[in-house]
């Protein structure tokens, strides 16, 4: 017989302490969990901080490459990664609909434990809440992270400046894809994996290589259009990138076309676009392309003096366009 | 015309920007957000770390003496307050639901802004995510919060040893009888409000009173019965309450016994449980007498030794039964 999340599972009563003991605390086991209280007591680093949240509500729960748990991971950290900052702790909160198999969460609560073991972070405080059935979608789940920023780090969008290399880390799209696949139950010829990855050690290297490294940011929602244009905005400035540099696998490509979408678009969980003074640029490149998290690096264009913020894509075709963001929902819950 | 939240507000892209900016980043107003990254860059505070998470799924979202949004700063400033802490940082993550008013959210942000201020914390990062109709309720909220513990502070429930005093720092029940009436359609001749305030001060104050203190912990979902039962549990210790000296309000009572609740059972939101070394109880009660959010506080009961764990209650008719956590669902969508 599956067992099922029922409101006696987010009561405060024993039913509760029961779910954390049984499902919670042995998957992510520390010192932290095993003191059962209602907070983390933790040594405060010596540096900055960086912190950071996000709530995952992808759908399906599982797709190729990953699932909630392992996104839930690996997002945060890539947010904290974002600052420079090496991912220390994280908190989960879940909220989960009465009537959902307690073996899934299990299978996500595992993966959770999995790619924060492989990350060196600790799951150090959590939260269960139960919504009756119809008010939720399964599972919800939010992370918070909470890192330290090495000295001598200092990135921040707002360093960017014209002339500035922009470069990503590798291909686009996949996880968006991957996930609108599964939704929509086509199969491709390969199957395409999202890219769902922790990149804070591939950033320490980065971060490492080029001192003239100024601001990261990950793909996430609304994909590398939205990232540009909101740094262009944050900055100031305008970007020129040029179309035959974006890293797209033809698999994701042949898929977009299919599935209505420009890759442009797509969200990644796996991938950092950065700015970088031109000078270090090729030390950069060469650095990521020696990671593994980055082989496909490449750099994609250049920050501009541009009192419009427009980012302008020369296509493969040899013409130019506006790349606009999204103004409406293409990829609803991706992430 | 009433603006409703759109799938389009999740989405990464230019509309989610927008409801960032007239929303959000003016009611929280502060250096963190107004970078507007996607990490809070933070000084690392020179001392011991609490954090803490929680998500937030009361239903209905308004309720006399809050909302959702206070709820959501109190919550989690009183988990750190558990510690000792003094609250630093905020995070918050939204889930909206496709459809529900932005009135209401702004309702509710300028309430958790209000919160925030009046307790000397920072909103410093945030996420938004929309969810279809039917896939979420109105809003969930979850905040992360992190805190400095003072030195010399050192509140945990293993420290609970047999003889200590037993405390509550004021009436029972309130929030969850507050949000019950409203949520059955009841109305009492006098409004019970919910109990929903930060105690951090309050916690600062009985820290430095009394150094016998040696912990806390606020009895929200599952009310006194569930944190007297996991405290026991935890520290390998019984208990021995007084029915004569808990503080319940008369209205409270009157509420409970027509909605068939016990007290005992019932959510707070604004109350700690403290234990603490004999000597140094009345100097407790003393110091939190002295302040607006302890006034009714009362010595409740000892701590007893017993290997099976009992909660005992001396009831008010000079008998004797034992308090058991809820293995039930009584009081879904408290918090």
């Amino acid at each position: 017989m599956t067992e099922l999340i029922e409101m006696a599972h987010g009561a405060g009563g024993r039913t509760m302490a029961g779910l954390i003991d049984s499902v919670f605390r042995p998957a992510f086991d520390n010192q932290w969990l095993a003191r059962a209280e209602d907070h983390a007591a933790l040594a405060a680093p010596d540096g900055r901080l960086a912190m950071t949240t996000d709530t995952y509500v992808i759908s399906p729960l599982f797709f190729p490459g990953g699932d909630i748990g392992s996104l839930a991971v690996h997002g945060t950290i890539n947010d904290l990664a974002t600052a420079g900052a090496r991912p220390l702790y994280l908190s989960a909160g879940f909220v989960l609909e009465e009537g959902f198999p307690i073996q899934d969460l299990q299978r996500v609560v595992a993966s959770m434990a999995d790619a924060a073991k492989a990350a060196g972070v600790a799951i150090v405080t959590g939260d269960t809440k139960v919504v009756e059935r119809g008010k939720g979608d399964g599972l919800f789940i939010n992370t918070t992270g909470l890192g330290l920023v090495p000295d001598g780090v200092e990135l921040s969008t707002t360093r960017v400046r014209p002339g500035d290399a922009v470069l990503v880390s590798g291909s686009l799209g996949d996880h968006g894809v991957a996930v609108m696949s599964k939704r929509s139950g086509l199969s491709f010829e390969t199957e395409i994996e999202s890219d769902s990855a922790a990149l804070h050690d591939l950033v320490a290297v980065m971060a490492g290589a080029a001192a003239g490294l100024r601001a990261l940011r990950d793909p996430t929602r609304g994909g590398l259009s939205a990232v540009l244009n909101e740094i262009a905005q944050a900055a100031g400035v305008g970007m020129r990138i040029r179309e035959v540099d974006l890293p797209v696998k033809d698999s994701v490509r042949g898929a977009c076309e299919l599935l209505g979408l420009d890759p442009l678009n797509v969200a990644n969980e796996g991938k950092m676009v950065a700015f970088c003074d031109p000078v270090d640029a090729q030390r950069l490149l060469d650095a990521m392309r020696a990671h593994p998290l980055g082989r496909d690096a490449s750099v994609i264009g250049v920050v501009t003096d541009d009192p419009d913020r427009f980012i302008e894509l020369e296509t493969a075709f040899g013409g130019r366009r506006v790349v606009d963001w999204l103004a409406g929902e293409q990829l609803p819950r991706i992430c």
